[in-house]
């Protein structure tokens, strides 16, 4: 594994979303892999972190999701910009080779068989908790964050660092139309 | 109603919340109004447009949703962010004067029971879609988005404009222990 990617506490995993950006979901089942897009993932509970995600009944990567019972959330970087965007517009059941158009590599973390995306900035591996009627009515997915990991370039014990890493790090934070926001300045409230 | 203040297409209110911004929530019940912050908020579907909220059972926030039916999630600024901080740190539970004290102030929509806070960038009046076992299990709410709109200094013709607005109307995206960053700059991949 790559010297900069470190565990991050399960307690404190929330803070890699907690921001709102968006999000590149992995998974593999019954040897495919694919990995997709998505602005519609959120955090849901501190410990054992949880996490919601909306997946599309038309998307190929749910059948993966549905079937292994595992998805990953990255939080993919400025650095990722095309590929992210790539992601979320090319099918796996329109371009059998989409992984390799968008230029996605893919590694794995001993323990875990799902797949993560190299160069992301964070990584949270999640286990579907079922919830058939929220899947079936409204595509949404609940899942519990067993590990997480971030490159410590731009998220170091706890804590985001994008003011001083290079700028390639920033989240990404989807609109439509292929616009996307970078995040951006820092502001903190001193608590008396 | 303010004149900036114009009424955003329901299936482009989506849009508001796309970028993950951290929101206030408010509420109204037997003559009781509230408003607090929340960064687990998400779009969940496009039209209607419905939207995902985690509500902890401590908030006072709740008990109101929960009795009115209805919420509003608001798109705070950066104009607001001492505002945006302490509605996230005061319980009225704790402090009966909470509003006065954080210095919101509440107007109201004609045909809208809810609550709205003045000086926000965007506001979505939500209907509670009643889903016991989530709001119970998991603190989840959905609600549906039955009216939508925005300042039209930074949200126009159903795009944000942060990029030419004034940097007050920034949306603002928490991370914990009172830091947020503001929302950075805009990115756009040109499709084929």
């Amino acid at each position: 594994m790559d010297e900069h990617i470190l565990p991050v506490e399960l307690e404190k995993a929330y803070r890699l979303l907690n921001h709102g950006p968006t999000v590149l979901v992995s998974a593999s089942h019954g040897g495919v892999d694919n990995v997709m897009a998505a602005a519609w993932s959120c955090a849901l509970d501190f410990s054992p972190p949880k996490v919601t995600l909306v997946l599309d009944k038309a998307t190929a990567t749910r059948a993966l999701v549905e079937g292994s019972g595992y998805f990953v959330l990255q939080v993919p970087n400025m650095g990722q910009l095309e590929l992210t965007h790539a992601l979320g517009n090319i099918s796996l059941a329109d371009a059998p080779d989409k992984l390799e158009r968008c230029g996605v590599r893919l590694f794995h973390i001993d323990g875990h068989a799902a797949p993560l995306v190299a160069g992301s900035s964070a990584w949270m591996i999640c286990k579907v908790i079922p919830e058939p009627h929220n899947q079936q009515t409204y595509d949404l997915f609940i899942g519990e964050v067993v590990a997480a990991y971030a490159d410590s370039r731009v998220f170091r014990n706890g804590h985001w660092e994008f003011e001083t890493a290079d700028p390639r790090w920033r989240s990404l934070h989807y609109i439509a139309g292929g616009q996307f926001y970078a995040i951006g300045e820092s502001a903190v409230v001193k608590t008396a």
